[in-house]
């Protein structure tokens, strides 16, 4: 038995999960689709060496890496974006704006976690070649338009930041190693005060600045709220272009019904490509890890090629969400459509029902037949519990009047109908 | 720039070809559906050993296999089967019968030739637990059905053989080495007579016998002519239960639309665990290697578990698909929806764009918005290029009389439109 066990970290997905993804998949393309995104796709194995160029060899250890036949370093994929942007620019023909989307498989060789398995899926979005306010508020805005669509509005919220105000604010509290200190704020929420507040100090934040900015941290800022914060910090930057620009930013997803979002100066993202807006959704309730994080990174694409093409995305992985929906009980299909379990008496009666089996599925419809011996109320029973919406029972009597009895499994209701009215089911 | 390039024999799919492909997704999974066939999805790696027990090492030498940190033997999924089989087997709870589908990733190490990279999607169906010829007959539809939704019907043929029946054909000429035969069969097309010959001769198949089961072999039988290919060949099997079984699913199909259907005796498929109906689909003209293939395999479920459950399947992979789709002509997005492209002059058309923008959104429609500093022609020559199917323009006299103008990219046409008949478009 054991040579034929599922891999450790791994999961597979029976029909009663599966058609709920496929579900989750489908709002994904469809609310992309509808904010002009294309989709893209690329192969599952890369070179290893396009992530050394991007997050160094801290990633490299955590990929499923190897040799293959010929020796070269390839690695399955652990995330989305250097392969977006080899596709990007090894195209010069491309008329930006460039809006693409996918939902690749990714994986990671780590300890298996709630919530992070060692693999799984991601939808990701990225904006290429353009850099207005309203390009940053439209990945926001699609982020939070799919987990509407799944039922969510209300149950997340956006922590949105800006990492050159970020930086300009440690600047002038006195910090002397503005990426270390991104980095310490990066685990604010995972680490206790004390351990932030050393490195702050160490990076040079002292007395006053540093119990100012602590204070500043450990709070998120609703809209009215944002330019409190920053004259609460002493600082002078409420003219700054980066602030306005990321206030801007707030109030045009305000504006156009997207209100679920805070200014959270400790949402800065680890990662050192960042130049821009950042943001993060988490549930209200903060018991799970993000459901999507992403940012502007207009320089990324000068490490793959040397050209600078503005950037913005985000990710949204597959894990936390189902976690979260199960959470708030909408991990249920939605089973919107009706679908029929034909069941025919006798041969005659079968090769009926075989017939007007065929007719429906060309018409769209979902529908299967008996084919066991089965006696009819154990049939119904049997469809019942497949979660079909009506049985079609064609007996001897249905033959010989050219009619069909239809029962509805949901409130049991029963009537018949002529046979050439089945196309208008 | 070598360090970013592109494995060699993979692919990287662009909008203009995703499209494509998301919309043949998607007929594939509303065709599953439509016959009941419920997704699952199972990881992209499994332990080595799984392939060793249902193909031997020949495969296993064509799969992107490594040895992971734990120095297990593991490998990319090179096909489909193992993994059903496995979910299957380890769940004793499942009602028969089952029915699954996927569309996974499948990865070989092999050379890289047309219609085969070493990364492509395979459309998978399932059906366990039952053994009818309608359960046949259904495999067999939803793969013509799948294809006859992509507007392919009357441009593909399936070729049917019966394995057993075949079995009983070559004993009854004389074959004492029948698994021995079948592979040489099974290379029907890609070697020549003589070839063929001597090797079914080596077997023990001679002289008039050779002959003529050459000349049985050489052909594929329309419907109507199934019987006296039996005749022809001088053996009594005409009433043979698998003849009879073969014959009769043929039938079936006919009776229910699917007529695109032929007898095919060389068609064997190679791989030792089929039991009953095997089945290849291929282009009318020959073009193409196969573009599905599957059949009943009974047993395969012992060599997991020790219990037999039966079962009937096809893959059909997507390379070959899109070189006939192509080739026909029918590479082309069904862009049978409308989308618009939103232009607002000065700051107060854009902020009402944007407004609009999103309200459409949300509606479910296609829309994006002008966010550049192009005059209107360009804006308008832009969207055409971009495929929107509409122009909404809003500038000051729009503004003024709370209306839109509508222009339709296609045939040139514009109107105008009370603001709040948006919801109507």
């Amino acid at each position: 038995m054991s040579k034929i066990e599922r891999l450790r970290g791994f999961k597979d997905y029976y029909p009663e999960d599966m058609q709920k993804r496929e579900e989750i998949f489908s709002i994904m393309r469809n609310a992309a689709k509808s904010f002009g995104f294309l989709p893209i796709d690329y192969p599952s194995l890369e070179m290893l060496e396009i992530y050394r160029i991007k997050s160094g060899d801290e990633l490299v250890g955590q990929t499923y890496n190897f040799k293959d036949k010929s020796k070269r370093e390839i690695t399955l994929i652990p995330e989305a974006t250097p392969s977006t942007m080899r596709m990007l620019v090894s195209r010069k023909d491309l008329v930006k704006p460039v809006k693409w989307y996918n939902i690749p498989k990714l994986w990671r060789y780590e300890e298996p976690q709630s919530g992070r398995n060692r693999e799984h899926y991601q939808f990701n979005a990225d904006y290429f070649g353009e850099t207005g306010i309203e390009i940053d508020a439209e990945l926001i805005a699609l982020a939070c338009e799919t987990l509407n669509r799944m039922g969510l509005k209300g149950m997340y919220v956006v922590r949105v930041n800006h990492r050159k105000l970020m930086e300009k604010i440690l600047s002038k509290l006195g910090c002397v190693n503005i990426q270390s200190s991104i980095s310490t704020i990066d685990h604010f929420r995972k680490e206790s005060i004390e351990t932030i507040g050393n490195k702050l100090r160490d990076d040079g934040v002292v007395d006053d600045n540093l119990n100012r900015l602590l204070n500043f941290l450990s709070k998120s800022y609703p809209v009215s709220e944002i330019q409190n914060s920053i004259k609460d910090l002493g600082l002078d930057l409420l003219e700054d272009e980066d602030f306005l620009r990321m206030i801007s930013t707030v109030e045009f997803l305000f504006k156009n019904g997207y209100e679920d979002i805070v200014y959270d100066p400790s949402t800065v993202r680890g990662l050192s490509y960042y130049t821009g807006i950042v943001f993060e959704g988490f549930d209200v309730d903060g018991k799970f890890r993000s459901i999507f994080g992403g940012g502007r990174y207009d320089n990324l694409s000068q490490l793959f090629e040397g050209q600078e093409i503005p950037a913005v995305g985000f990710g949204m992985g597959d894990a936390v969400l189902e976690n979260l929906l199960k959470e708030k009980n909408l991990w249920k299909v939605d089973n919107g459509h009706s679908s029929y379990f034909l069941v025919g008496m006798g041969r005659e009666g079968k090769n009926k029902a075989a017939n007007l089996l065929y007719k429906l599925r060309r018409n769209g419809k979902t529908a299967v037949m008996e084919n066991s011996e089965r006696n009819i109320s154990n049939s119904l029973k049997h469809a019942s519990s497949m979660n079909f919406t009506h049985a079609i029972i064609i007996g001897e009597k249905e033959l010989t009047e050219r009619s069909l009895t239809i029962k509805n499994l949901i409130n049991g209701e029963q009537k018949k109908i002529g046979e050439n009215e089945l196309d208008e089911l």
